[in-house]
């Protein structure tokens, strides 16, 4: 499972544009090309099928790829015996010990670490439950470096080294820093820093330095996107609306196998898009956002569900299931403000999929219907361009493997810096 | 003026990341770095400012400038006086003659054509006032054909030679085709190519060959960012929101200065963006797009005036500056609704400015103040991103110089294409 890095702002194309490109710059470019190149195979290639396929000579394959098996991002295997003339080649694949990533997930009520290795494998998961709502930040971050500490000391065991951690936090962030996630009763803490600075006290200072923080939404997109890509290669490229339903909705937008996060990181809001101007208030402030209508707490007081129960989301499926009325109607009153700002979304942003996760995948049979629905109805290039609606493949545990999944992705992108600055 | 070309998809960026990197791509890099250098001087640049700024050395400089001379991209100017030792050193700035962009435009109700040259000044701009609705497209295209001869003749006896043309229509593009453009009743309208082959047959074989057909609000979205960049070079790089109200609503959306139209290129459709689900019936079909509450016919509707006439705007403008109580409240609540919708934008690509233009640009007094209401109500980051509503600094005429200039930005990024295969 191999999913995309936390982005660059959408100016940074334009910047690299104009950076001189030198000799330097070339072996950098052609590192991350060679390394994709046996990513992208199924089965192990050789040397000549690398510089066939990238249109680099020979020699210049075999320098590359002996500085990647020398970083432990490649490893040979025994040739696979081959017909036509000559001995058969060496194979190379992606090294599965080497530079793995850790992701951690804060939610409101559990914490998570898992270890992606580099091919894309999830090789350790974790998940401790706790209601974490109101707890201070620094005691939250404190137990969540003890499970990462407990993480990276199983994984160093199977012979994999911590490149770097993402951590996923359900809430607006900027520069490393929760502005604000209302259901944690978080408001500016400094993530970034003081986790940093907790995993270097309990020994772990390379991973501590490597702390990215990201909005969990846009993490499960990526998380969507890397096993959409472990089944079909071809999907590495694809874009996508992904709505997580939880507490709150959040979205994340993949457009062409990268996270979209807008012109300054904000972007994705999609909880807030407006469905009626003068619709119920919503916790931000503003009246009739998504959010108000289709979030769990609207969706299990329209089905007259209690709203406190742990298992009250699959009590509801079961309802649907069993076609009680107030079920069906509740879950499609939900899916008819999905589709409504979906198809703003689609309007907007053109992406061909909408993918229904959290909350609204074991939901999804009741809610395709309106949402498509919708999308049909509102968007002026259904007919030449058309939408898919579908639920999530990942279950909840989309999000920490999409952060484990991104720090993998960062080093398959860009070897030559993990080989010249790894831990 | 210089603006930006018409964009490749999303994914572009990672194809072009999986090329190898060879001599030949470095200096087709290179090139591009050093027009964009002296570019971006507002004065002449010798060869050894251009190294410093660069990076490159003195030595590569001075071989791609040659080719950029020998190409009428660069022109030498006379040396400035300096101080400090040594002979003062050769100026470089962008060629006043050789390659320029041919604009074209079709609307409901005129014909333009415009040329711009490489320094983004606009060097010629005729329109010739028609009413086209439900006139047969080869006929217009015809029209739209002797305009561009006679714009080219006048561009020759200036000693530009025309690069390219790219042609604005109010529809849906893609592939050269418009799809749909419900003010001039076209459907499915090969314009690329039934454009192509009357210049061809006109004289004009190497013009019709480069055609490029793009939505008018793009087009004009590029323009305004052209104009900014001209007047301060920083907003090269701008992220903005672009409404374009006409007889429809449009929109064309600017990330890092550079159009974003999606995943498929029909992104950027505000005028179907949902206000009301139960909203007055739209053109389109759906029920409570923006375009049933904010295009020209609900305000003048609204406002009691004759929709019929030709100065309907101006008339609608004088009244709200007399105080009129009714075009007031016609501009508030479409104002209102333009708010709910760039909103939305807002909120899922975080965009710091929206610009009205178009028939908005005039009534931008009264429409400012409720748009930017609903913005900072509605959007959750707005406290700390916040968001300027300001009107098109361009008239009318955005449109078919965004054209124009798209085609010499080509040019701008991509010199050594030109250079290789220019007409």
């Amino acid at each position: 499972m191999v999913v995309d890095p936390v982005p660059r702002p959408a100016s940074a194309g334009a910047a690299d544009r104009d950076a001189p490109v030198r000799q330097r710059s070339l072996r950098t470019h052609n590192l991350g090309l060679v390394l994709r190149q046996v990513a992208a195979c199924p089965h192990p290639v050789s040397r000549a099928d690398v510089a066939a396929a990238t249109g680099l000579t020979k020699a210049t394959v075999s320098t590359l790829v002996d500085e990647l098996l020398a970083g432990a991002l490649l490893v040979e295997v025994d040739p696979a015996p081959r017909s036509g003339a000559g001995r058969p080649a060496v194979g190379l694949r992606l090294a599965p010990h080497g530079p793995a990533g850790l992701g951690l997930e804060v939610n409101v009520d559990y914490l998570a670490a898992c270890v992606v290795d580099l091919t894309g494998s999830v090789r350790h998961h974790r998940v401790d439950s706790a209601d974490l709502r109101g707890r201070p930040p620094a005691q939250v971050l404190a137990d969540l470096t003890d499970l990462a500490v407990a993480t990276v000391a199983a994984a160093a065991a199977d012979d994999l080294r911590i490149a770097g951690a993402t951590v996923a936090v359900p809430g607006l962030v900027a520069d490393g820093v929760v502005r604000l996630a209302p259901n944690l009763e978080w408001h500016e803490v400094a993530v970034r820093s003081m986790l940093g600075e907790a995993l270097t006290r309990a020994g772990l200072a390379a991973v501590g330095a490597s702390v990215i923080v990201e909005n969990e939404a846009n993490l499960a997109a990526l998380g969507e996107l890397g096993a959409w890509a472990e089944a079909d290669p071809g999907a590495e490229r694809a874009s996508f609306l992904y709505i997580s339903g939880e507490i709150g909705v959040g979205a994340g937008i993949v457009l062409g196998g990268r996270l979209f996060r807008g012109a300054r990181g904000f972007g994705g809001e999609l909880g807030h898009v407006t469905i009626r101007p003068d619709g119920p208030r919503c916790r931000c402030g503003a009246r009739g956002c998504l959010e108000a209508y289709a979030n769990q707490e609207a969706m299990l007081r329209a089905a007259g569900l209690d709203r406190s129960a742990d298992d009250a989301v699959a009590r509801l499926a079961t309802q649907a299931a069993a076609g009680a009325p107030a079920a069906l109607a509740a879950v499609a009153e939900a899916g008819t403000a999905l589709g409504v700002a979906a198809a703003s979304v689609v309007n907007l942003i053109d992406v061909d999929t909408v993918v229904l996760g959290g909350i609204y995948a074991p939901l999804a049979e009741w809610l395709i219907g309106p949402v498509g629905r919708e999308i049909s109805d509102r968007v002026l290039t259904a007919q030449w361009a058309p939408v898919t609606v579908r639920a999530s493949v990942l279950g909840p545990s989309a999000t920490v493997v999409g952060a484990a999944g991104s720090v993998v992705r960062t080093i398959r992108d860009a070897p030559a810096a993990w080989l010249t600055g790894g831990p």
